[in-house]
């Protein structure tokens, strides 16, 4: 009775006072910690944590997998990403073609462009080393730039500067070097290019429509991405048993999906931190300076559903056996996974799990089998070993690392066929 | 050769201009007109622009359909919804239970809570005119708020305001009244409960987890008020053969979801203006100050895939034949296919679609089969009919057109009886 009473009383103290209804909180808003004695939240953010919470991802990767296991969850896990990317059949698209070239000092650039979708031309560009050609091929590698970078950026001749330019690295190391635009950026962009918006691309808007579509931005990204690989897979001046995929920040996401389609790719370089997406959706709940907590990224990275099948690390665990590069960091835990996942595919050495410079020295670095709730984006950055200000593309570190396998490759052919 | 020397000049150009590569542009950026003589747009916001068009949805409804062609389509059209609003199946869900419960001037007011899923608690209010009982068991409304409007609004005490207090205006007029929060608003808020943000509520973070969990704002919200809906249909003394569902704003897209779930619900009061989304997220493409183009609404009205499938007008369609009323106007075009619809159904009289009053004499309102490009929202109202400044629950309309229904109803019933 006493019980009841006071109920009535809190309630009519809610519902007089109009639209100021709610007590004030001295303590934090928990989303994982109820107030309520059978545990339960009325608050939609917390449903929707212990919901995401309650769903373990159903292709996780399982280091406890025998080898025969592990094969055959990894054919789940490309079959699950090639049904999430969702792409489209699409009947009579026209050849890629050639719409300039010219030559530069050591390497002729070419302008290409495809032709994904009916109202869509995708231009590419395509550096090729003086010397290469269909009796010379050479190494081919797909440059997917990050946010705010288009093709142009990549490409470029850098003065002196060994940052960035992924591409144009790669030109000069002999490979024939492919560089697209991420979708909405650059040429890809809308109102940017002609505004003085600049780099401040818009990916918004686009990728609302393709939600509604049922599609994603990442789906349609690896779409152009995997016709204009095809396309280059196929050229005469190539080999088409050395593609190597190369994705900086944004494009590694592309690049774990191309690995899920494509099956004949020699390498990744995954050009990026790596971590556990719905694990920092989870954790990253400090409320922002505006008051509100965010999700850690936008809806260009938003495929409905994949977090209930999988993560990061799993993708590139699914990689195995074909080689890899991590060469911005990441958590000993996930690499771990990764490491593990190469043993049992057998190739312990071709997963290459590098730290940045900053924590290379194992002392320096945070151990965490999981992250703790409630921390902001500089404190998963930390728990995390991630190392903002060195982002950048590895060049120095990826390109010889590619080059010797390449190398230890040929050398095993060509022992093999002798 | 002229074609590809100006080419190269014009690649050279933009290579050569390093970090500005883009040709700066006099006229606007179009959606829909390509500057290229093959049609194709670069720009990805055009070619998402044209997948929209080119994917019309697979259910529109069709004025030509047979009656039977209705009933099927009709049919398909709920199980389409039903697939998409993505119920789960929750075990062992405890009932609701009454919490509180105080008189009030002519009816007693009950707050309840529901256990929609296992970490989720969900307070609803329910107020009962005095008389009636199990013995004397009333009609029954569930009454769905707008954005921003928490339930304890729904229910105030209005001293001389018509306007808001929607289950309050129906307790008064004799029927037992429900009251829910929408997710994220009110109780269900998070951080808001607790700030200076007051009504602001956030709904991106929350939805942003729906989303990436294959779910949905919606979907959670018309789970939960299914759950409610039911409840209340099983009351002693409410009436489970007049039960009606009013959604305001914001609450109008649960009550479409809850049409195809139940065939059980007497009338509905849709208290929005009617449109197509997928039209006015084509059209409404003007860019806002910040220099983007915007989607008419935020992630919490996303549900992936919905637009490939039908739109609002649809959806009301489909209700037939059971009574809708609409209450704040809207397109002619759309009034008549849901009028269609309901001839089919044969219930010609059952759909009431009415105009706001600044747009009740005909001669004030657009006519329009299909909006023009490139508008804004202003442009868009206008061209819809639409009053934004007159947007509240219309009371005074829609409660003395449901008793009306329900009296000639029961006069039938007895009628039948005899």
């Amino acid at each position: 009775m006493q019980k009841i009473k006071m109920l009535l009383a809190l309630l009519s103290l809610a519902l007089l006072s109009g639209t100021t209804t709610f007590v004030a909180a001295e303590t934090p808003v928990s989303l994982t910690k109820s107030e309520r004695a059978d545990g339960r939240f009325a608050n939609t953010r917390a449903v929707v944590q212990s919901l995401m919470e309650s769903r373990e991802p159903a292709l996780s990767f399982n280091p406890n997998f025998s080898p025969e296991e592990f094969v055959a969850w990894r054919q789940r896990v490309r079959e699950e990403m090639r049904a999430l990317a969702n792409h489209p059949i699409v009947a009579d698209m026209p050849a890629p073609k050639m719409v300039a070239e010219e030559q530069r000092d050591g390497y002729r650039l070419q302008k290409w462009e495809c032709f994904p979708l009916p109202a869509c031309v995708s231009p590419f560009l395509v550096l090729v080393p003086d010397g290469v050609s269909a009796e010379n091929p050479a190494p081919v590698v797909l440059c997917i730039p990050g946010s705010g970078q288009p093709k142009e950026d990549v490409v470029r001749e850098a003065s002196g500067n060994s940052r960035g330019g992924m591409a144009f690295q790669f030109v000069r190391a002999g490979f024939v070097a492919v560089a697209v635009d991420n979708p909405c950026i650059g040429e890809a962009s809308d109102l940017e290019r002609f505004s003085k918006i600049d780099r401040d691309y818009d990916y918004e808007d686009s990728s609302r429509f393709l939600l509604e579509l049922g599609w994603s931005y990442q789906g349609y990204a690896s779409f152009i991405d995997k016709i204009i690989l095809d396309n280059i897979k196929a050229r005469a001046d190539v080999r088409s048993d050395r593609v190597v995929v190369c994705g900086f920040s944004l494009g590694t996401e592309t690049l774990m999906i191309l690995g899920a389609f494509d099956d004949s790719i020699f390498a990744f370089i995954y050009n990026d931190f790596l971590c556990r997406t719905r694990e920092r959706a989870l954790v990253m709940s400090t409320p922002g300076a505006d008051g509100r907590r965010h999700f850690p990224n936008s809806i260009r990275h938003l495929t409905p559903g994949f977090l209930t099948q999988f993560d990061f690390p799993d993708l590139v665990a699914a990689l195995a056996p074909r080689p890899v590069i991590c060469t911005e960091g990441g958590m000993d835990r996930d690499f771990d996974l990764v490491r593990k996942a190469y043993a049992l595919a057998g190739a312990p050495d071709a997963a290459v799990c590098l730290h940045q410079p900053k924590y290379a020295d194992a002392k320096n670095r945070v151990y965490l089998e999981k992250m703790p709730y409630d921390i902001d984006r500089d404190t998963f950055f930390r728990y995390a070993n991630v190392d903002p200000a060195n982002h950048y593309f590895k060049g120095e570190i990826a390109i010889p690392w590619v080059k010797k396998l390449i190398e230890t490759a040929d050398a095993k052919s060509h022992d093999a066929a002798k």
